[in-house]
């Protein structure tokens, strides 16, 4: 029972590798459509939040029958729920990798972007890329420390997030269209790092319990 | 072990029923400290985020314990993680509300919200205010019509979302500070309503499972 349940588990893992794999390159090409003007970049992100979704309900599905057939408890069943929860957090950063794209489409064939701000979103666009690919590599090897380093990148994302909301008040943008539009990315991309926090904090207290332990669950 | 498998499942009904209660009061009071520019008020929403984590993390505790002790499995395992689900969507409307509130504070003893946005953003609390206590009917009733009828309320939150941005283009708002606000404000009851939604339809799945059964869990 014990090796029924954690190759189920390893397999589940590596759903949850490949999904975030999948939303750090619809990010990567959604701030690609963004800052190119790039309308095919943005229609294949739009089109891959399905394959998102479906990836979600598939760790949905197994991490159900997981507990169902296997019954985990204790250390096991917060294993089994930690899986099911940063699927859903990788389905909501699919989404905003989606939100993202719309944003390119809809202005195609101009830039969303005004001139003065590229410099921030391209830094932006290059924090959340990292700060994904190092949840891939945490979710993987469950490495700690590398977990807690995705917080100084979302350090970064806050900076970058602070900067962009300056320019924007001090006058960079010219119409209320840019504004609303910039508004709107600049939250889209923090609350994509942020999602990456939520997955490096998850695995930090599946390792080490960093959080208050239930007594009657452990 | 059926009886105290009930027992428990309905204390953590009643606990996610006050979370829906508490979040819709921290949305109401968001609302009127925005269009009041009532900072008593963004301070209470504002201190009510941490009962809304408090309640997350109790139901996260309880229902794991359930699951721990219990091992419920088909329908009962699924009654267990859609109320572990449940309470991480109602934390997020917390957020939410508690968003709204520090804008409020933000701009304090000013109004964010340019006079000629008023009204839509009064339809915007009422709507608000009306799906929250319709989601806390519906997971204590369990009623799949009134919570197909949430799904009404937010076709009625999108219109309004359209209408303030339609308003905000065709120049409304004087300053880059108000568009952002107004923005973001715009944004924060949207999903909001989003979340009630969501709540909604995992009712629906409950009682009637219209989405695609997992035929290993069943």
């Amino acid at each position: 029972m014990r090796n029924a349940y954690h190759d189920a588990l390893d397999a589940v893992t590596d759903d949850l590798v490949a999904m975030t794999n999948l939303v750090s390159t619809m990010m990567r090409q959604a701030s690609q459509s963004l800052l190119n003007a790039d309308r095919e970049k943005a229609e294949s992100v739009i089109a891959a939040d399905e394959e998102v979704d479906a990836a979600q309900q598939e760790i949905e599905n197994k991490t159900t029958d997981i507990m169902a057939l296997q019954q985990p408890v204790a250390t096991d069943l917060r294993i089994v729920l930690t899986a099911m929860r940063m699927s859903t957090t990788l389905e909501r950063m699919g989404d905003l990798a989606q939100h993202v794209a719309k944003v390119a489409r809809l202005r195609y064939p101009d830039k969303a972007i005004p001139d003065a701000l590229v410099p921030k979103f391209v830094e932006m666009a290059r924090v959340a890329e990292e700060m994904a690919g190092l949840a891939a590599e945490v979710i993987a090897g469950k490495d700690v420390e590398l977990a807690r380093s995705i917080e100084r990148h979302d350090d970064q994302m806050d900076d970058l997030h602070r900067a962009v909301l300056d320019q924007l008040l001090a006058g960079v943008v010219g119409t209320t269209n840019e504004a609303v539009d910039v508004t709107l990315l600049n939250r889209y991309y923090e609350r994509f790092a942020d999602h990456a926090v939520s997955i490096g904090r998850r695995v930090v207290y599946l390792v080490i319990g960093e959080r208050t332990p239930d007594p009657d669950a452990e």
